[in-house]
């Protein structure tokens, strides 16, 4: 059992993770850390979390864990403030979107400390955000990857590959970079193309969605999430994302060629693949 | 009461309109048409509708009105069978995606008996098709838009009016081009999207889907729509749906150029509107 776990960020994703270790009671002490006493209290009020502080070291004291949730371009300032404060046998780990940036940059403040530190990344999110829209059960047969680093102990993996698979989680490993090229791929690039795609209707007419079906409620959920995480993201994942838009421009192009030179059979056969792999996905 | 009406082409969208004027009793007889007896022999013993014919002379026999629901693609081959077989009194309506080719291919083979025709569209959908997935609330709510062409007697336009508010929908009417322009955005454009979405990462990575999350799982449930139905919404609405293709990529390079120059206030403005925006509309 986890003696104290600490939350740095409890929003959707740190308030789920400590809702599911609480139901499940897979910790002593559920510990949360934040800027904002007064949401603070009210997670607590709500029995998300144990206890909490809005000082760095009173959160981090004895804490066998420690779980950054907050947006990936507040990772630098974390580490930062972290570093002189936890022992070697500290596990830090965090849920964030990226992997390879913030990999690089717990090397380069952490330094030989960094061996604490086990990236890992839930897949899962809601379009809503805060500890109010939190769910004990956000993870459950949700794909959580880990993307450990050289000097992790094979000891302080199996921590977090044991916390995520208790809160019901399935857990995979595989290298940063892999994690970003195909999360840029599966995530990053819908999002982008959801957030450009409310950005062009509302400039074409802004009231555009009378209009719109079910098909365009569901295709834009996803422009609703945060937009400085999402920023972060970008910021993090520049290199890959470009790479996907560019490929996806390509295939929009294709596309157009295709309506363009009215290729009816080629249209629909660009359309009946995509229901049939996507059918095959979800089904 | 209507005493007769026609369904040719009993499947989601004919299944669902036939279901709503049986559940509401507003029809003496539902009448189906196809080419599969079998499957209309089937939508009968689901009660979806009273009767069935494979011939469309029967079919329209004696019909108040005829309410075209296949493919927009086979509307040209639909008028001229319908054609000889039609009192001027009659009326004929259509659900079809499109509408400008629409009434121009009306126009051109009804000739002077296109002032029978009074296009229309519900603006409702699954991505399940055929019959078996018909629904009687499928309209509840949704928007009806009619696009009246100018030999339409206000008679005419009030019957299918009022068909379409009896079933639970409300009504909007705008010209052909407006139609096809608004939906061309809203409809078409989003759709078209998903399709390549789904046709890129299969294309990158055939097992990515195993790591996308539910916002994926949303984003691409359009793709999911029928191939023919789309192939022919993309030949008939060319011109617009190449229009909005173009918009949205030249949208999607400013993103690629906001994150390769890091423009981190822009990202987060472009994101933060995007989300204020969706937002309001679903809302």
């Amino acid at each position: 059992m986890i003696n104290k776990i600490t939350i740095v960020g409890v929003g959707l994703i740190g308030g789920s993770l400590a809702r599911a270790l609480k139901e499940k009671n897979l910790a002593k002490t559920v510990f949360g850390y934040g800027r904002d006493r007064s949401r603070l209290d009210n997670a607590k009020k709500s029995n998300i979390i144990d206890d909490y502080s809005t000082q760095i070291e009173e959160a981090v004291n004895h804490a066998d864990i420690i779980v950054i949730a907050t947006p990936v371009g507040t990772f630098r300032n974390i580490f930062n403030e972290v570093k002189p404060l936890i022992a070697n046998d500290v596990i830090i780990s965090d849920v964030g979107s990226t992997k390879t940036n913030i990999v690089d940059i717990a090397k380069e403040i952490l330094g030989d400390k960094s061996q604490c530190f086990v990236p890992a990344h839930p897949i899962a999110g809601k379009e809503k955000s805060g500890f109010e829209a939190s769910d004990g059960n956000l993870y459950n047969g949700k794909k959580v990857i880990i993307t450990p680093i050289e000097d992790n102990s094979s000891e302080s993996i199996q921590v977090i590959e044991s916390m995520w698979k208790n809160v019901g989680a399935e857990v995979d490993f595989m290298s940063p970079q892999s994690h970003d090229d195909l999360l840029g791929m599966t995530s990053h690039l819908p999002h982008m193309l959801a957030f450009s795609l409310v950005n062009y209707l509302v400039d074409q007419n802004p009231s555009a969605s009378i209009y719109a079906g079910g098909g365009f409620k569901d295709f834009s959920r996803i422009a609703s999430g945060d937009a400085v995480m999402w920023r972060d993201i970008c910021l993090q994942n520049k290199d890959k994302i470009i790479t996907h838009l560019r490929g996806y421009q390509s295939t929009v192009e294709e596309l157009i060629d295709a309506i363009d030179q009215e290729e009816s059979d080629k249209l629909e056969l660009l359309f009946a693949t995509a229901k049939k792999t996507r059918d095959s996905w979800i089904g």
